[in-house]
């Protein structure tokens, strides 16, 4: 079942490995089937070397397995939550890639300090709260989604405008339309997690964010009913 | 038409990709034919991997697109506001290459450290001032074309001798002779930003700039009537 | 003899390459036999590119070499010191990895920022203490095994817990139950040593370590009885 | 003539492209020719993926060019005086590599923070004067080499034990009894420089340098009579 879904999850994991998101096993993809009632994700702790398309797991909305021998990833209630909270997320990425992961263990978002981050993120890309005490300890991946769906709910902007979040003291999480969109926007987090390092050591801190006027520019000029970016309206 | 310019834009722009300089569709490469009439330029938001010759976009010197079925970059009304203020521009780079793009964002200039920079600019690279929220609003792109060229004019030097900018909160412009020239300014920029970090960093941003004379020994073993850098004078 | 744990070492020492552990030869890995009786482990200073498994150096406890042309690695007594300090470990790697080998130079600790750094080690990876003049100039490889151990001992924990460490002025080493277990240890530490070094800057050094209780949830749910992380139990 | 030295000089600049210490044509590598009385050197300005052996130009020690169509390397009076200066170099690589080149920039040393640096260089990388403005105005290239030797001379020790140098404002030079081992000792300073700003940044500059006896431990395991590093002695 799912077979073009379980192609395009498989390869959403690998663009992962191969965009330099991943070390080790240490990511996972998934998507939702269009009927919202499956999901598609990776095997847990499988090598990226030896996985196939057909090791996808598919399991419903509630975590059971309904395709496949192996274990899906432990992340797995995360990626579940976000679904069950936001329709309009189709599929989710989750990596340890080093400049989003060092800023979530420094407790820091990622301020909007150029047209790059301007281009795919509506504004700073927030770092959750510290889960707590009883969070960790009783269904950590489940509550892991919960404070994640809090933190985009705060925000109050529709969850695809802000695509990407840091989990405090643990790393990125990435959403999208498509894995691909979501891997994209895995790696454009990435890339501004990186250069959000740099700019902010350039000037101890003390950087400016972008003007709200170019964050509209270049966020409009490629989103929604007035984008002129690219080939398709 | 222009097929010989054609294969060079293209060339520029893939080698953008092979020297790290773009991130997915970040960047863009375009040249102005010989008589000044027409702009080769790279179509919008297109993967480099499904790139070839025949997509770029041939448009006259007001943005029409004269030969070609794909949207132009978005960026166009900028590059030929290039060529229409400086004729010595013939090709044009603009990138959101990471080291120069965070100092970009930090609101920075690269001052000239030390020889490989003084090699290829003659100074400072500059960075513009911010564009008015009346500039952002209407004609963007076009404003930004205005802005580097008053920068440039404000430098009182020839424009082929600090052959690159920062577009301050945006990223690195570069320009050339040809293509390929454009290509090379872009990347040692990139260069030149990145070891400006480190410089700034193991000083605490207290280096001192190459000395005058040092930077004019270099810049002129390698350009104009004296130069005696490579195979061709 | 031992021709599959050559292999297996081999292998190990391959990998440390490909995965940019190792500049030039400067790196190595061993693994002691079942019978606690022979350790195979890397010549010295051969280069990579010639490297082949029958190079592989046999020798006893004592570091005399059973079978092979070739000297061992310098570093011999160190791997010699941790199989008799503590038979859990089964290989033992060592490189000078850049952020790790920065780290130790730096003579500072590791602590667990994070979630990455939990999975892998169950707590900060240390800093051993300088070596005497004594220890330096005589039995220079043994004694640092021996500072290596002491420092282990004195964590008062099971050395498979933190599989790794970084001796004082000089690099990492890191071990596992299997040469393929000690280069993945040695890969997280380089890693971990990386994201240290960017939490640390983006914080001036005030980061705040992962709540013992993250720590607790990540070691565990990969390591131990109750773990549920992977494929296998 | 000297087809062998050719070669070898020609591999020298081809492995400085791929350890990654060249951008665009940023370096160069020579050898002095066993009797003294020839230099063998790349021709300034080629392109390495067009550069193949027979391009080598050999000159006699006055910088005459006795072989070859192709104008030597600009920097070839600073090889030359190095080879004047000093008989035991015998080959003699330079280049742009970013953290050395930074590091000179910033008009700074590379201390021996620990036994990464102690394997290769017996002490501190120094970094020369800034040379004089009539130094730079007349015979600059020639200059460098004689500022370069000046320095050295100072260190009062063998060239080979200290085998690389940071020209202020400018980049490294490095040498070696081979063209081989020119070039590693070049990677071997650009690492070194790496580890010294990752050393330096952890400890806001503070890091105390190796201590003496681990610096002769270590250089001396590796160079000299009693070397037992390695296969060869």
């Amino acid at each position: 079942m799912l077979e073009q879904l379980k192609k395009e999850v498989f390869k959403a994991n690998m663009q992962l490995k191969e965009y330099g998101l991943v070390t080790l096993t240490w990511g996972n993809a998934s998507a939702v089937s269009d009927d919202n009632r499956y999901v598609v994700i990776k095997p847990s702790g499988v090598s990226y070397s030896e996985m196939t398309p057909d090791m996808m797991v598919v399991t419903d909305m509630d975590g059971n397995t309904v395709e496949g021998s192996l274990h899906p990833s432990s992340d797995l209630p995360t990626h579940l939550e976000l679904y069950r909270s936001f329709p309009e997320i189709r599929a989710v990425v989750h990596t340890h890639s080093r400049w989003a992961t060092a800023t979530a263990q420094a407790e820091l978002a990622v301020p909007c300090f150029g047209t790059t981050h301007a281009d795919h993120f509506y504004g700073t890309v927030p770092c959750t709260r510290h889960l707590s005490e009883d969070e960790i300890k009783h269904d950590y991946e489940l509550n892991t989604g919960k404070v994640i769906a809090e933190t985009i709910t705060k925000l109050n902007i529709a969850p695809m405008d802000i695509p990407a979040i840091l989990v405090c003291k643990h790393g990125p999480f990435a959403w999208g339309k498509t894995p691909a969109n979501a891997v994209e926007n895995a790696l454009v987090l990435e890339e501004c997690a990186y250069m959000n390092y740099i700019c902010q050591s350039l000037t101890s801190g003390k950087a400016a964010p972008a003007p709200a006027v170019l964050l509209d520019k270049h966020y409009f000029r490629k989103h929604g009913a007035g984008a002129y970016y690219g080939q398709r309206r």
